[in-house]
């Protein structure tokens, strides 16, 4: 929740000029991602997000994403479409840092989703991982499996100061997710980070998903499982079967579930939740007092992780 | 630079209800203002901004800052115009926190603003000073030079450490202000925080004011002491008197400086100039290390608090 870098209005018109949007209406710093700096700007062709892409972000990896939004729009999912500038490019520079145009997409995302939106959402992401065939760009997934020690040696120092329990349950499913993870799962290309701020509504109905700077080419049935993570827990970290089925359903609809993938569900979705919970307890050691970024709880991701290690099939996530 | 309070869809929407405003197409909090929340709201009627009045706010002082936005507007003024829920009421409830709708103004704040934008503020100042006659209501000026001997009281204990001289050179200039501050210039209503990230252009043209939430009736000419400080200096603190003498030029043959006011123009730069370092030294000491707020540095006001000391005359001012 921050604007990393201030734009000047010189600045700002030398960039646009590279583009064919017409005359400069207004530009205004919008709260939201911690990631990038993202501005919201008016021209007289419309209106559009200009991000800047801070250090965290690889710019090697810039292509797949912008290319899978183009990817992905011109096949219906409704998603930002990167604008070309006049000669062609997606990419451009601003303040130093790599920075990119897309359409502005209209909708709101849901602090409090309820059963009809989490449908909404299996199908949706169902769709997506069907029109994510034949994107020409790969990437690897960087935070699976292989990445989750490295981060959790880094990070367990300090992680008996906000939990007892944390240490001895998170190395316990590690090694369980070193022993057992699925590699043989039906692959594409995921989203990796669909929670709900990153998907819009228009009423009860999607109107598109935004933020793809985690997707990359893993199991499909993984993006499920962050996505039950990520819709289908209360606000006390109860699981919510009612949500969990509706969104499984809707999927199932679109893209069945081979057996496999079914059944791979609970050591994913464990999975999953390790990986949210580690990401937010080393930005909770590692981000400095005094910076501009929220916080966010990696205990509700223990709750998850626990969650998950105590379900036994994928019945019991309403499938 | 910060949204402090988050809004959910379902409060949003029971907000808007009371409005004829259409349907909800999306909101984004925005990164500006140090003091309430901001949103961007656009509507199948248009865009908006929707303002979360926080606790630095006066709940009291509200109808004044709306009425007087939308008496201003109503005289030709370019500002945000209050929008009238169905009961004709101006201010409603969000959240627990006074909330209004205003709507939006195009156009971009000048990081660098030049001299031709110093002279469209000179005007348009004054313009504003003319059109705020007759306004019913009226407000005291509460940073004025009655309430700075209170907050230096409470900051001072941490100027030293900031910058030697300041401590020595603030209580200087507050006997000398507390001796000579002007008492009988021509008042009536004005901005009082006209920086700016307070006014919008589009190209080179002034295309509003916003930010009317330190708006009071006092001297005009102190005001323009505000936007000589604000408008008139580089980033090396040092003074440009093409710029001044481009506002003053501007502002004069709209609203012609009285001789008293004219003379008066060092004085009250110079309480400007102490009245800002003050609220930057008090925030500077007071605000918790964590927080969202950016902090602005005190010691620029200090130099041009320097500076007005040395001034001898309007003339130095470009006048």
């Amino acid at each position: 929740m921050a604007v990393y870098t201030d734009i000047n209005e010189g600045d700002l018109g030398a960039f646009l000029a590279d583009y064919d949007v017409g005359e400069l209406q207004s530009y205004r710093g919008i709260a939201e991602g911690v990631e990038n700096s993202n501005f919201l700007v008016h021209t007289t062709a419309g209106q559009f997000i200009l991000t800047l892409y801070e250090k965290r972000v690889n710019r090697d990896d810039l292509p797949f994403f912008l290319g899978l939004m183009q990817h992905l729009a011109t096949r219906g999912i409704s998603c930002p479409l990167p604008v070309e500038r006049r000669d062609g490019a997606i990419l451009g520079e601003l303040c130093g840092r790599p920075a990119a145009m897309v359409t502005f997409l209209e909708g709101i995302w849901l602090r409090r989703p309820q059963p009809v939106h989490c449908a909404e959402v299996g199908r949706g992401l169902a769709e997506m991982h069907l029109a994510g065939e034949g994107f020409a760009l790969t990437r690897g997934n960087s935070l699976t499996l292989a990445d989750w020690r490295p981060l959790w040696t880094k990070a367990k120092d300090h992680a008996d100061a906000i939990d007892p329990d944390l240490v001895g349950e998170t190395e316990t499913l590690l090694d369980r997710l070193e022993a057992e993870w699925p590699r043989t799962l039906p692959q594409g290309v995921i989203h990796a980070d669909l929670f709900p701020d990153n998907v819009f509504f228009l009423g009860d109905a999607l109107s598109g998903f935004i933020d793809f700077y985690f997707a990359c080419n893993d199991a499909f049935a993984y993006d499920v499982a962050v996505c039950l993570n990520a819709w289908c827990f209360e606000r006390d970290h109860a699981f919510n079967l009612t949500k969990a089925r509706a969104m499984l359903k809707a999927y199932n609809a679109v893209r069945p579930l081979a057996p496999a993938e079914a059944e791979a569900l609970p050591i994913l979705s464990a999975g999953a939740a390790l990986r949210f919970m580690l990401t937010r307890l080393y930005d909770w050691v590692m981000t400095p007092e005094g910076s501009l970024v929220v916080k966010k709880d990696p205990l509700e991701y223990l709750a998850k992780m626990r969650f998950h290690m105590g379900v036994k099939s994928a019945r019991e996530y309403g499938l």
